[in-house]
């Protein structure tokens, strides 16, 4: 049932309304991989936990996101099996990106929050980074993933969103070279790679490495063997 | 009158239903780089045409599209200054794309189908290109964008559209690996080669020549300088 419940969700977005009446309905919540959920669903979600071994992703998409960036990294991570969730910040409504492509997303980030993700990631444009530092319910969702040991990843202008939230601190970090300058004196900045991991942060530098990043998140969540394949898929490996 | 017309219609997508009128209204029409017009607004038209010298490509996306080879080739065409248009092959409403993003079209093939542009532009998806193969209106739009010699573009499976609605027959010609065997037999099929440009023909291979695609497409339509300094903005140069 839970799963029929889910995949309807997720493939028709006008769901999600009667989603969030349900979980809005329901006092006392069990927050799962995928939601949250009134008490007593609980034991049906366990068990659907337990039997679907697949990570998770919650990619964020904000007004002035870039939609490359975006595309990217939810695109690869699903070709690697990974159960990606697309939350619009400021809700489900279709999100113009930097270069006005509109893309829709699954839910909004005010449902979605409630839920649990092997990884946050958030994609770089300049008007995107600005909302998302903006975002006080995203940066209590960032705290909460940092202090859990989960991913949290951001590319290009993203890891300025990092700082606004207190993300990472000290940790070896990358970015879009343009804002290099707001970052060095919180990250030990690294300059001369596609992608950093530092423990469970990872970060990337533009679209130019937006296929490095996915792939890097992929292997992460899904092993190296996956990875590869889908790199191959894709013709890049 | 004319570029606030337009800058409406493409910032606001409900907008498409009153220009839809303006153009079925009108029997008389004139085919312009913009769209399909009223003999009375000629004169304006030409004006336009004149004092805008951007280049135009319009962009197919049809369901099962993949949204990689979509969202690079809009994106990267826009960071060159060429003037996108995106159609809906089935109309105006969002598209689901090869791995589960939605987009929302600028507008439909049936009313972009008027315009005149210097690239016509088909992203791959095995879905994608079935949906593209087996649309008439898409074919003859394709033929008459071949017979004025302007140009055709196609990556991953979507050169088998070419095929179904028999474009650039006898030409050099790549496409994804996989479907190689339906396209030897009519074309001069290329395989070690990321962009293959045969005079107004221009085809790539998958996602992961994503980026070279569109920026050959930004080189043919806005120069090797413009390119050079999109692919820089990219961090991929």
């Amino acid at each position: 049932m839970f799963v029929a419940l889910r995949r309807s969700l997720f493939n028709n977005r006008e769901l999600n309304k009667i989603y969030t009446q349900f979980a809005s309905t329901n006092s006392t919540t069990t927050k799962t991989k995928f939601g949250v959920f009134s008490s007593k669903t609980h034991w049906n979600l366990s068990y659907s936990t337990t039997c679907n071994m697949s990570k998770t992703a919650l990619v964020i998409l904000a007004p002035g996101s870039e939609e490359m960036e975006f595309v990217i990294a939810a695109d690869v991570l699903r070709r690697a099996g990974v159960k990606v969730t697309v939350a619009g910040l400021a809700g489900v409504d279709a999100v113009q990106c930097s270069r006005d492509v509109c893309i829709v997303p699954d839910t909004s980030l005010d449902i979605a929050k409630g839920g649990l993700y092997d990884a946050i990631v958030l994609p770089g444009g300049l008007g995107g980074a600005k909302a998302m530092s903006e975002s006080a319910e995203l940066g209590a969702l960032l705290k909460e993933q940092e202090a859990a040991g989960r991913i949290v990843a951001a590319i290009c202008a993203a890891p300025t969103a990092l700082l606004a939230h207190g993300i990472g601190s000290g940790k070896n970090l990358t970015s879009y070279p343009s804002v290099k300058d707001k970052l060095v004196d919180t990250y030990k900045y690294v300059d001369d790679q596609k992608v950093v991991q530092d423990g469970n942060l990872i970060t990337s530098r533009g679209p130019g490495t937006a296929f490095d990043f996915g792939l890097k998140l992929a292997e992460v969540l899904a092993g190296a063997d996956k990875a590869k394949e889908v790199a191959k898929g894709m013709l890049l490996a």
